[in-house]
């Protein structure tokens, strides 16, 4: 079922939310357009005690989901301010291991703010977390998840439908807002 | 040469200075409780404008050192504090690509404050980058470097070379300092 979604699909977007306690992920596929929800879920982190093995974790599971959905892009939920360096550090590490399994095998990346995704979902760049998830649902027709993990996995899979929403805007002149676009335009600088 | 050193070496480290422009990496290896320089150098990412390009051209270097080079243990210098959470982001995504690639071939990591690794190599955990290339120099008996090459790069190896002489200290009842000692004294966390 599921790889027949993916063979099917015209294009496939991973979204991920990643965290140090639990990283939410999401596949969305789009078909003639239209996106609907292929698989999504959460890798949970907390009982591992040592930080090396949760990176490891993150690593091995992002590969993992790559290697199964292959996307064509990777969608990441990225907030440019935290509590305090630590958490930053911390938060840093645990995106730079997923965004190692993307690149590794050559798929680009874009990032959004939590507020941009909030906005492009809901219309409210200060929607809480159940009203981003009310609305996915609504919009990519999706059945009642369960409620713990709706919410961090519905959050990446926010991130990848953003995604897809924004990549259909006509591109501005602002400069590139993913790698793909970076090196479509600069050649030259890909050694 | 660098082959037959690999080779005959009983135990070899990769010391990892990350940054978000250049990266320093050095390899020691030990032979008969001695260690000995075997290669070093720097990733050069200034010139790479876009940030998941820098990020690749880190992930896909460190992976071709521990193919080329298999080492045993990774140290990596890991600064705790530093001056925004804004740079401390991406100095944490730079740091977990470098263990990505570390983790991804089952490498144990270990990280030390720049002050403890000065520490170490000289005594004085406020020494200046020259105090510790010197230092290093006499320890390892290598030749002059060039200028340019050497801070960054001898950082490195000053991380390897403190990982040297911490992993060969009585072990404390503190916790575990890395990934394989973690795992070697708690099985039962691994799945």
């Amino acid at each position: 079922m599921i790889e027949e979604k993916v063979r099917k699909a015209d294009r496939i977007i991973i979204g991920i939310d990643p965290g140090t306690n639990v990283m939410g992920y999401g596949i969305l596929g789009i078909y003639s357009r239209q996106p609907a929800m292929i698989a999504m879920g959460v890798i949970e982190l907390s009982r591992l005690g040592d930080h090396y093995i949760r990176l490891g974790r993150i690593f091995q599971r992002v590969s993992m989901l790559v290697e199964q959905y292959c996307p064509d892009e990777m969608a990441i939920e990225a907030p440019f301010f935290g509590k305090n360096v630590q958490s930053m550090l911390k938060l840093g590490r645990a995106q730079g291991v997923a965004m190692a399994a993307a690149i590794s095998r050559q798929v680009p990346i874009t990032e959004y703010e939590p507020r941009k995704i909030k906005q492009a979902i809901t219309g409210n760049g200060a929607a809480s977390k159940e009203q981003v998830s009310n609305m996915l649902r609504r919009i990519l027709n999706m059945p009642q998840q369960e409620p713990e993990l709706k919410l961090d996995a519905s959050d990446a899979l926010a991130a990848a439908l953003c995604h897809f929403y924004e990549s259909g805007k006509p591109t501005t002149a602002k400069g590139p807002s993913s790698w793909k676009e970076f090196i479509a335009r600069n050649p030259d600088k890909i050694r």
